[in-house]
């Protein structure tokens, strides 16, 4: 018997996930809450743009996780801790956190004790939004390769505008840090003892897709270009790093002092880490044709490449990266900025009529009755900003046709279906560039709980929706690297065979449904563009009209 | 001693108001909420847009109310049921119903006993929206003139489209109606026994604001034209009328019948009727330049020209009617199709938060507390179409710019200020046609009861809005016409300005708030433009864009 586990660093909780490699059977599962912040998350009421982490949150969550997992699995009579064979780790991202030199967390420090600045800066901290305009302008006039990869604009959620934002707001912690770890390097360096951020294996996937890294030029942007921005940025490149590597490869070793804390055995393998959705994917069966989209607060929709063979730049695609997803290939990154987001917001504050009448489940339940078009409403899934294909934070919600007679209900699918229809325009896309989707694999919360949200991305797309089988494919992509670096399977895919699988209830597309939500897609394809692109030039008179003689041809 | 009772017809109910004409002083009000249907509305749960009155109600109403002033009256010592003069009536319109030869209404025979269709067809009946579209067709190949008064667009709500709508749903009410009256019209010929069709004095007010009426062609629409829909319209014609009349004319003497059953003096007279918003405007003490808002579910917006002056024909404004108003100037009518009913909709069914966190004052309180743009929102204020100055039913509502963040104080005060923009839009045509708004008189009840609202719309006009004194407007006009009828006045100017006055506090605008409303009011133009006009074509993109910019600009 072998057996791995998945560390999950998620935006408010970790998981550890414990495995059978041979047939991906979960054995146990185990999540400890950030306890720092609300929910995990350190805000700031007075900006809502905030948000961090504490990292030692991130270590407790080692011991936590894993220890509760080793204790449940003793239910299985066959189970021996010391079959467990590697570690793999997923984490949120871009998560960067200043360190010292010895990869120490410069908040754990006396000094920056509390300095919410000094701690980790979580992937949904948009603070640094003047800064990824600056990093944008700059690289389209005199390095546009840097944003052909990453889609075109560099994001506020990203290594660098972050590690800029904090040079301007508080030099202190930025000249105090060495240099700076991506949240999934700094679990694999501290489980291996190989912290040190000149020491680390850094993560390609981190790398790639959030820090313009690319082979082609050298690695990461160039000092003269960093320095550009200020001179001490430039300097910081030096302390950075010049190699990365895929989840195939070991960081490194488990030290005998976690062996002894977690009750592992010393010296077992840690793949090297990646961002959740990457792992997620992997955890899901993602190929070559095969869409994962994963299905939470927002969505990340992963494609890789054909072995072996490259991909055009793709305007508006947030990132291409040899080797981010499985190796060999070449990862491709798309997503939501909001999906669970959107529905929360309406059922938590703008219809928060109890916990009966507004719950996500009686609202799906009267929302399951309307037909397609029968509300007369459209809306934009903008209100967390539009990720893909417009790579754009500035962009808000729009919700439209709005009459007297308007329900709750009858918002709540309009805002289910707008996510569907971001979710085709992402699909389109990928195709326009001749990057095929074959397949469809959903996983994640929403895929699991609302069988109302499948159905209408089945009719919106037009196209099957399987569900993963695992509830966790994040851990579970982390316990397949696991496997595959400590030589538990020959490679990704034979491991993805033996532990990935899909569930037998799929949603297939309902014809009816199908056409009226194509003249639909025309309209949010209309508001769109018109909203969403500078150099749209076209009335918008026809929506409101098309979308009432639609109602009325529904019937009701 | 001399007074008057105005009896003022409402959409759920009838108000009877006994006034001094000397000071206008009230003596007393009493309310009578019409027994059928829902709140006074027979209603279809399969077609929104049926709503009808069973004229019984009407009737009833008379007694009730009447008798229930005279009864309050008793209070005042010097009050003698003997010294009520006149009574004058204000209605709903168009509010028109099918009645025989001898002017009952039909519905009242058994033959059509709860037909909805042989009842009055309220107002806000928008059954008949595809006969409007021909009508308005027709007339803009054939008689551009006809719908030059009546802002270029002939409405669903209007009196020839319902009449159309019958003969091609009911055929049989059609054929056995001799002819139809306007609400009005039959309460001051009951009262006066006047009621037969072909001798009841037709209301100018009614008959040129909705029925197409201009001395110019000879009255109503020309049978040729009417017929070339159905011959049985044409037909029809002839059983209608040729003349009407000003509210400064005597409909008759009230019955004897009436008297006693009423207590009051036989032979009485009764001034000619005319719809609410006129009477009301009347009862704000309009006179040129001084525009009166009557704000309540939808609001009416109103405007006299200098008496004895002629106005050019203003596009999109409903009406343009010699005497509709005052008589000797030219009535014009403008209004937004829903005002209160925006807000109620709101509060009553997407943010039903219970009585407490959803009710107005609550939402009304937070969203005092919000600066202009500070929510990053804006929306259109079609919730039930726009009557002025679009005057399309078929447009719905927008609101824009939300995020995770938005809250439903937010949207309260979003939908506020959509409403006050529309109020500007309709104040800035009525300019640029040379009609000049010097002051703004507000009355209803959302005037009385919103100071937020009152002041939203200070800012967003940027003028000063003041209260009209009486809670009553509408059956204070009716009151003031009765006046001037029996010769208590010598005209209406006299008459109103014993009669009428504003209140103390005014609502000034607040420089700041100006400022910022007016960068706002360009982005609903730019909205209204672009969905409201076919002939625009602009990108919209700038919108989202630019309300954050003002968001950021106001520091919160």
């Amino acid at each position: 018997m072998a057996y791995t586990v998945g560390l999950d660093y998620g935006t408010n909780s970790v998981r550890a996930l414990l495995v059978d490699i041979a047939d991906g059977r979960e054995l146990a599962s185990f999540v400890y809450e950030y306890p720092t912040g609300k929910n995990g998350i350190i805000l700031d009421e007075s900006d809502h743009n905030l948000a961090r982490q504490n990292p030692a949150d991130y270590l407790e969550g080692i011991e936590a996780t894993v220890k509760g997992v080793l204790e449940k699995a003793k239910a299985d009579k066959d189970f021996r801790a010391g079959d467990v064979i590697a570690i793999g780790v997923d984490t949120t991202g871009s998560t960067p956190l200043p360190v010292d030199k010895t990869g120490n967390a410069l908040v754990m420090s006396d000094e920056f004790k509390d300095n919410p600045n000094a701690m980790a800066w979580l992937w949904k901290d948009h603070t640094s939004f003047a800064e990824a305009a600056e990093i944008t302008e700059l690289a389209r006039k005199e390095k546009p390769e840097y944003l052909a990869k990453c889609g075109g604009v560099y994001s506020s959620e990203w290594f660098f505008s972050k590690l800029l934002h904090c040079l301007r707001i508080d030099e202190k912690v930025f000249e105090a840090a060495f240099s700076w770890v991506e949240c999934c390097d700094f679990i694999t360096g501290n489980l291996t003892g190989t912290q040190a951020p000149n020491v680390v294996k850094r993560s390609r996937c981190a790398a790639g897709h959030k820090a313009m890294y690319n082979k082609g030029w050298g690695g990461l942007p160039a000092k003269e270009f960093l320095a550009k921005f200020d001179s001490r940025l430039g300097d910081l490149r030096d302390r950075l790093y010049d190699q990365t590597y895929a989840v195939d490869t070991s960081a490194g070793k488990l030290t005998a002092g976690w062996a002894k804390k977690l009750g592992l055995q010393e010296g077992i393998d840690v793949a090297v880490g990646a961002f959740d959705a990457h792992l997620g994917a992997v955890g899901s069966g993602i190929g070559p044709g095969k869409l994962v989209k994963i299905l939470g607060t927002s969505s990340c929709d992963m494609l890789v490449s054909e072995s072996g063979q490259s991909v055009p730049d793709i305007e508006g695609i947030c990132g291409i990266v040899d080797g981010s997803i499985l190796p060999g290939c070449f990862g491709l990154e798309a997503g939501q900025s909001a999906v669970g987001d959107i529905f929360n917001w309406f059922v938590n504050y703008i219809e928060p009529g109890g916990k009966q009448a507004g719950s996500h489940q009686a609202l799906t339940e009267k929302a399951n009755k309307l037909r397609p078009g029968q509300s007369g409403l459209l809306a934009l899934d903008w209100n967390n900003g539009n990720r893909t294909i417009l790579v754009d934070q500035r962009l808000t919600g729009l919700l439209l046709g709005q009459t007297l007679h308007t329900r709750p209900e009858d918002i709540y699918r309009t805002l289910i279906e707008a996510t569907a229809f971001g979710a085709l325009t992402i699909i389109n896309r990928f195709e326009e560039y001749g990057v095929k989707v074959n397949e469809v694999i959903n996983c994640g919360g929403i895929s699991e709980k609302n069988a109302l949200v499948m159905q209408i991305y089945a009719d919106v797309c037009n196209r099957e929706m399987k569900i993963s089988s695992s509830a966790q494919t994040c851990a579970l992509g982390s316990c397949i690297a696991a496997a595959v670096v400590a030589g538990g399977h020959g490679s990704f895919a034979d491991a993805q065979k033996a532990m990935c699988s899909v569930k037998e209830t799929t949603f297939k597309p309902i014809s009816a449904n199908v056409s009226v939500y194509k003249k639909l897609y025309k309209l949010y394809t209309q508001l769109h563009d018109a909203f969403g692109k500078v150099d749209y030039n076209q009335s918008l008179h026809n929506v409101m009209k098309d979308l009432l003689e639609i109602k009325d041809n529904t019937n009701c």
